[in-house]
């Protein structure tokens, strides 16, 4: 029996398999588990197509192609009852939990998202990235860049194109719960910003209620204007907020300066006792910590008419990998 | 001290004159309430705007256009603390409550969506109207179409425009409360249809955590393929969900059998004592009733590449305005 993690990645392939009208490749596959939100490469797909096979659920059909059989439909029947859509959340636990960054020896595993963009539009999207990171809009100024060809995390970035990782602001609440913090992600969200000084949450989605991830749905809608905050400080930014125990403030912002220290920052309102905060409930006897979105860079690279593909929330990377901007 | 309604659109009125960089008459204003929701026609702004101005908050300025006083700014920032954001739930308890209809009767106000398409796309349109229908997948075949110039609710159908009306999911909702069941409708969702046979939820947004319409989060990333859906039997729709106590279920099946008598159907699962329900997680006790979306056939016109300003939840119509389909 595979693990959970493995387990959904086989049951995603089936589906894929089943919503197919043609047999397909791992190389297809791959594309289409990505496009689902599961970063997985091509070489690793081959490996769970094994696995698969192994089972008896596919079998190869043509030159490298895999189709489903019989009891491959079966298996996926009986799966979907139990695992059904699946919420955003429960992929943000997984998240936190493999967050393994220490702050005060600033080593281990950030939770990163991943963009990629075509290397004609490199030079454009590295100078967005570094004004985002100068003007504080940015979780991190750690960023990785990896060229075509190179391995990132399971993937080889595809031919004639550049992908950029930067850290998740999700790492804070990995972080915030490794440390025995009891942490509740609760919104996605579009902050207005005027003349630089953050108003409030215009719009919010809830991460407990969506199988969509909420910066996904905003970013879709180009709801953002970061060039326009970027050029003259007013403008709709991607965030998010969560909440913590009252009882758990003092730690807590312990650990924000520790994380300040380790280049882990973006947090704009920090355990106030407001509540709404910023527009936004907070639940009797908790606080609110509100963060911009690690996937701000990449939706201003949208707005400024670069064709990316957007994978929050894609993998946990060593914060060694990562090179700070200079 | 007017009413909750009112001096919602009020605040909003104020909140749109602060966000623009320009003084704004009563069609701009009137058009940006729409966008953001509000359904109010460019005679009921006018009427708004002057009792903004009797209170002070607003002033004339130049020919027709209207600026924020220092005294509206004063009173926007206070309202915004208690008047965040909204989530859309609110909006549909609003439109519930105001849910008239009586199924035995067939009289009273039904809830309606609303789509502008320019009136060189309305044959296409109609047709695809036609078709949703006939195929059993809209809530009801009485639509109401306005021409260019006609007065639909409180506003003027724009010129070179055709505004059609449709019955949204919600006045079933509204008629199960109005009848004594305690009803909570929970998810928006797309689900996914193989050869005429609903599947399952593919996606759902929670309406109680979101800001946004979960039906206009799924239009706008065009994850629909209701015209696949009509053509092949296969594809993704628009779809909700809703929980009522188990030991409603006689009553409110009772209550979908007059619904479907008086031309309201579009359930296409009624309280069947299934957890999870087609994918949907659904609480102890409770069992659920999903029907399709009455967005369905708009979002069909987008799919076949007209261009639609569709307004979900947009105002209760009496059913005699409605025109059934022949």
């Amino acid at each position: 029996m595979p693990d959970p993690d493995t387990q959904r990645k086989l049951i995603e392939i089936l589906r894929i398999l089943s919503e197919s009208t043609e047999e397909m490749g791992a190389r297809k596959i791959a594309e289409e588990l990505n496009r689902r939100g599961y970063n997985l490469g091509e070489r690793a797909t081959r490996y769970h197509l094994r696995m698969l096979d192994e089972r008896g659920f596919t079998k190869k059909h043509g030159y490298l192609g895999r189709v489903l059989t019989k009891m491959g439909e079966e298996e996926l029947k009986h799966a979907l009852v139990t695992d059904r859509m699946g919420f955003i959340s429960t992929r943000i636990e997984d998240f936190e939990i493999r967050t393994t960054f220490d702050p005060v020896t600033n080593s281990g595993d950030v939770v990163v998202n991943i963009c990629y963009v075509s290397k004609n539009d490199f030079d454009k999207a590295f100078g967005l990235m570094k004004r985002v990171v100068e003007s504080g809009y940015a979780i991190s100024p750690k960023i990785r860049v990896a060229d075509e060809g190179e391995e990132i995390l399971e993937n080889d970035v595809p031919e004639g194109q550049v992908a950029f990782a930067s850290v998740c602001s999700i790492t804070i609440d990995g972080v915030l719960i490794k440390n025995g913090i009891p942490v509740n992600l609760k919104y996605g969200g579009i902050i207005k910003i005027t003349d630089g000084v953050i108003q409030r949450f215009t719009d919010v989605i809830d991460y407990s209620g969506t199988s969509i991830n909420p910066m996904s749905v905003f970013t879709s809608r180009k709801m953002t204007s970061i060039i326009n905050v970027l050029d003259k400080g007013s403008g709709y930014m991607l965030a998010n907020i969560r909440e913590i125990p009252m009882t758990a403030r003092d730690s807590a912002l312990k650990l924000l300066d520790d994380l300040h220290a380790a280049d882990i920052n973006g947090i704009f309102s920090g355990c106030e006792s407001v509540r709404p905060l910023l527009g936004v409930p907070i639940e009797l006897g908790k606080c609110g910590i509100a963060s911009y979105s690690g996937i701000n860079p990449f939706a201003a690279f949208g707005e400024a008419g670069i064709k990316t593909r957007i994978l929050p929330l894609a993998a946990v990377m060593n914060v060694r990998e990562l090179k700070k901007m200079e």
